[in-house]
Order: C-alpha cells, then structure tokens, then sequence
C-alpha cells in the first residue's frame, strides 16, 4: 500500500507498466511542479534582475550539492552538464593527446561514445584499441581483460559501471586500480566511465571508487527531468584536464570583463546559459528516492525485482535471458529463441502498455525494473509475451 | 489597448518596467503552457516509447524549421544547440587549425567567447589578434576596420552584428564580403558571428549575408526558455567543419548500432538528450511575436522606441549616451556624468522595479527596448532616473 502511494508520485505509471528506465525515468508530478514554479519565479521577479541571478546560482549550487552527496564525492567535483554524452566528451577532449597514445574501449559502450572517441581519434592521432568485456558477462573476469589490452601508450580506458546492453556491473574499483597501478606506461593511464546507467541505480561512492571521470544523467534511474547531467572529475586530475568548450559559466574575469582563468572546480567546464529549472525538478526527484529509501536499499529492491523478472522470463519456453545468473542491477536482457522480431514483439507489447526496447549489439530486448517496480507488473508482462506467441499461434 | 492585451502575453511584463531582453526576453504565458503540456504529454505517451520517440524527433525538427524560417535560411543550415556559446564553440572547434593560423577578434566580444577564443589559440598554437570596432560607433567605418587588420594567415574573423556593449549594429554584408574577397590568404577566411543580440531584434536574411557560421540562442529577443539556442553553418562550409563534441543526435549509426558518418545537415553538431520541450516554447513565442507583425515591423518598432529613449536620456543634465545618433536597434547604452557609481544606481531601479544592467566595458548602463515596450515605460524610466539625483541630493 506505501508503495502504490509512492507510485502515484509518477503519472507516467498510471497508464501503463513501464520497464524503460535504461531509456528514460518517469518524472514526478511534484518535480514538473517545481519546475513550473521556478519558471513563474523567474518571470515574477525577473528575468535578469540581480535578485533572480543571485537566485539561479543558488539553485545551480544546490543540484551540485545534492548530486555530489549521492554520489559519494565532494560539490567541488561536481560539472552540470546537458547531459551524458557531454560529461564524456568534455573528459575525452580535456587530455592532452600526443599522435600515438591509445584508449582502450570496451565492447558494449554506447554509439554515441564509440562515435566520440573515433572523432578523438582522427583529430589527434591516437589510436582506439577494444577488448571483449560482452563476453565477460557469465564467465571470465572484466579486470583481466582490461589488464591484458592495456599498452604502454594506452592514457584512457573508456567503459561503463552498468552495461546499457547486457546488464553486467563490472568491478568499477577493481578496474580503476588495475589502471592506475599500470606501470609499463609513462603517463597515467584514466578512467572514464558511462555511468548512464548507474547513476540512481547503483549505491555509488565515487571517492573510494578512485574514478577518474563519471559522467551521468538525471533523466534515467533519477527520474529528473531530461536535458540535465553531469561529469564528476577527480580533484587530483582537475588541473591536468583542459576545459573544451569554454563560455562564461567556466571562467574567472577581472572589473574590465577580461577572462583570467578558470573557475577552481567543476564548474570550470560549465559554458553557459541552461534551463535552470531542470536542476530544481532533479533535486526534487532525488529527495522523493530517498524518502523511499537509502541508495541501497533502493538497490536491494531493484536487484530483487530483477531476479524475479529473470527468473519468470528464464521459465518461459520461447525466451533466453542473456546472463545465466540473476543480475546485479535493474536491466534484464533478453532473446526470443524462436526466431521472432524483438521489433516485433515490443511493438506490439508498447500497444498493449508495456514500454521496453531492443538493443542492435547484442540483438536483444532490454526490460528494466527500478525500486518502485511491482512483482505485479511483471507478472503482466510475463503474461503479455506468453500470449503474443498465443496470439502468433492462433 | 492592442499593445495593452499583446502584453498581457507575458507574465514578467506585469509588475515591472522591463529593460533588459538583451539579457533575457520576457517568457510568454502561452509558452511556459506549451512546455508544461509537453511534459505531461510526454509522461502520457512515454517516456521513451516509440511513439514519443518519433514525435520529440518531429518537434526538434518543427523547432529548426520555426528557426530557419526566421533567419532566411534552409533546415539543413540549422543546428540546435543549448546556448550562444555552444554554438561559437562548434564553429571555433570545427576548424583544422594550423599553428601560426589567426583569428581576428573585435574588441566589443562578451568575455565567454573571448576566453573560447583563447583556449583555441593555446590549444593549437593560433595567433589572436584583436581591432578597434568599438571606436566606430560615433565616427569611421568598421567594415574597413576589419579589411586593415586581415592578415595572410587569418582563417577567421569573430564579430557581433549588434554590439551587446555600445549597441551598435555592424555591416554584416560588407565585412563578409571584404573577408571573403580577401586575397592575400591562401585559405578562406570565415565569418562567425555571436548574433545573441541581433537574433529577435533585427530582420535577418542568413542567406543573403553570407555569413559562414551565425551563434544564436532563443531566450533573449525571442523570448524563449533559457537552454535552446542555435547555430547557422552556411551550406558550403559544413562539411569543412568538423564535429566535436560528439554524440547519438548527430551521427548516422548502421544495424548493428556502429557509427558510420556524420548526418547530411546541421544536426551533425548536435549532441545528445536535450530539455526537448524547450523547442516547443520557442515556437510559441516567435509565433506570438509573428502575430504582432514580421521582423521588419517589430524592428522598425524597436528603433522608434530605441530612439525615444535615446532623446529622453540625452536631454538628461547627467546623462551621455554612447552613440551621438539614434541606435539602429534595442540597446541603449549610456554613462552618468557626475561621477555616481553606475552600479547604485541599477541596483536603486531596480528596488523601483526598472530592471537595466550594468556593463564593464565600456563601464556602462544599458537599457533594452523591445517593440511591446511602452513609450509610458520610457517615460517613468526617465523621471526614476531623475528622481534618484533628487534623493541624493537631499
């Protein structure tokens, strides 16, 4: 009963069973209301008057305040960002590439980053070497395949906490000391992780977890409000990582207006005007999760929701889960064995109210459960594929 | 009384006497409407389900054809972006810069694109070079400015076409047409273009200009929501510029989800998730703006207005403003005469509810006129100037 309630926070919910997450979170009605306020705000009292500008920085500190407390990590470490894909590219353009250094990317990374480390590639002449870490995800060991394909150039090691495509938590702390404790290289080799996923699903502490850049957003497992992320950089590579895109949220000036360097954390990679509201609908978001719950009870139910989803999916005739264990995380991907379309089947699964979505690499169909997930709902889903064979049949 | 209800349209207009759209516009009503139906519809349908999918993908597109339409230029030219500054980045980064290369910079940029321009020049060993514009405003002609101060290794000139500081309009034909003729480089020399304050103010033909990359943003004459802005990439230079910061939105991907090119048209600079609905709000508002008459009314309304309060304030005892003639559009930027801190001041207006900014450079007030100012507004400005000697003096 205290779930249906908390549930109800969520109109996405009411009309449908939702299993997207990995895609995009529902939104809270009270973070769309918040969002709605600081709009009426801005205009009561502004735009651009003194107040409200003093106003909006105040909010910008606070989103990287309670962003940076989930995390793990101090606010100085902490970049808004419009979202993932710029936290990514704001760390891969921020090292500086001799021709011949190398990044090593794993295989299941986004085609969003895979085209961004090609475009890095090209402009500087550092070569991408990939290793085979899709086959990790029933047997061998993540770290010793990233251990085996590092090279003496290699400065950047590129992979994601929580694959978008097989599910798999990969041993982030494992991995970050395998780099950094890497001594056939002159130059320190980083870690740059997609945390697309695993941010607002994994219990995260980015501090002992000796990261070098995470970059993440708020619209999937937090639930806020597209259009809004972020990059957390280590304090120990701040300096040595060159703003990119540069505009003047980022930088100091004298009275005359001349720039004279860059703000002394995060912010330094900030460009410029946002849609601040987005912030306030995220921080209103964050606070709801934890009113359900600490992160990690949050993730004891997602993973539980999980396996259940796992195992009913496994027990059905026509159907492959690709991990052979439950998993560790939210996503459960899976194949049709009778050689139906994935496209197919979730096509006709969103008409009926069930949202999921295939993946190209590996062909499969990705459901996804978050702590707020009832058993009941994927009893229905369970039914809803069951009978698209019935249905197939007939 | 028309202007009276067209007014009503915005919120922000109601209890204020509003100076400062060269710092943000005014959010219609209508418009923060559209935004908040957009999530809920979103919430409805989705998120992320196909069907919401396939129309987020046909709203950015209505969002660049609304833009592209305004500017005089094809959908093909037009990328969105989140801000101004963004949109300077894409063109300062996607240019193969050679060491020794220059970039001619005028002397009235906003410092955001200053401290862009100079990651540049240290990131590629390019030189910057820099030419008095600002002394044009009263006397001499900018265009040849700008022709003096070519260099053989000038690939690119950076320029305003409505000055944010003195509010001077720049030639923009003229000066695209001498850099473009200019024959002492053996490579072209471009022309980009911060056009944050000529956007929604001046009646714009892209096409017919010439220009090669024009930056702009929405929330300042246009009156959008902050966080959606855009970049103009002429046809025959985009493929010359090259991508960075890379992602999903702008790459074209094969079956098996691997990047395999840039898309055909502007959106190859674009990144990732944005605050979609932003576009929606946009749309409302030119299309209000649209209702009250084209851009050539609305301009020629502006400077009308520009150039009532141009005469008010200079008939002032303790008022110089920049220009010795009427601007040739919204901003009017002037300097008190007695001495009397430029900051007090605004800060004293805007406790009476006037809002204005202050500028460093030139040390500055500027006052923004938009066509639905009012000559009352004006009028009331003029006498809480007045008045606040009167209390100083008493």
């Amino acid at each position: 009963m205290h779930l249906e309630l908390h549930r109800k926070q969520f109109p996405a919910l009411a009309n449908k069973a939702y299993f997207n997450f990995g895609g995009q979170g529902p939104l809270p009605q009270a973070s769309l209301e918040a969002m709605q306020k600081a709009y009426e705000y801005i205009q009561l009292y502004g735009p651009f008057s003194s107040s409200v500008n003093v106003w909006l920085r105040s909010q910008l500190h606070q989103t990287r305040v309670a962003i940076a407390s989930e995390l793990g990590a101090s606010v100085e470490t902490i970049t808004l960002t419009e979202n993932v894909t710029v936290g990514c590219n704001i760390a891969l353009w921020g090292i500086d590439w001799q021709a011949g250094d190398r990044i090593l990317l794993s295989d299941c990374e986004h085609p969003g980053v895979i085209a961004a480390v090609e475009e890095i590639a090209r402009r500087f002449k550092v070569e991408v070497d990939s290793c085979p870490i899709m086959a990790t995800l029933n047997q061998g060991d993540p770290t010793a395949v990233i251990a085996q394909h590092l090279q003496p150039r290699t400065r950047l090691v590129v992979l994601s906490h929580l694959l978008w495509n097989t599910g798999q938590v990969l041993p982030l702390k494992e991995i970050v000391e395998v780099c950094h404790n890497y001594t056939a290289s002159t130059q320190p080799v980083r870690v740059l992780v997609d945390a697309a996923q695993s941010v607002g699903s994994l219990p995260l502490n980015l501090t002992e977890l000796g990261v070098d850049f995470y970059a993440f957003t708020g619209h999937k497992w937090w639930c806020g409000a597209a259009g809004l992320g972020g990059l957390y950089v280590r304090a120990e590579v701040l300096e040595s990582t060159q703003p990119t895109f540069v505009g003047w949220r980022g930088i100091l000036i004298e009275e005359t207006g001349k720039p004279i360097g860059w703000k002394p954390d995060g912010r330094r990679f900030e460009v410029a005007t946002s849609a601040y509201p987005l912030g306030i609908a995220l921080r209103s978001a964050i606070a709801i999760h934890q009113q359900w719950g600490t992160s990690q009870v949050r993730y004891e139910q997602i993973c539980q929701l999980s396996e259940y989803l796992w195992q009913r999916l496994s027990q059905l005739d026509l159907v492959r889960c690709l991990a052979t264990s439950p998993p560790k995380a939210g996503l459960v991907s899976f194949v049709l064995t009778n050689g139906q379309s994935h496209e197919e089947l979730v096509r006709s699964l969103e008409k009926q109210g069930f949202l999921l979505r295939t993946l190209h690499k590996p062909d499969c169909i990705r459901a996804c459960v978050h702590y707020f997930t009832t058993p009941s709902e994927i009893d229905q889903l369970i039914e809803a594929i069951s009978d698209s064979w019935e249905t197939l049949k007939s």
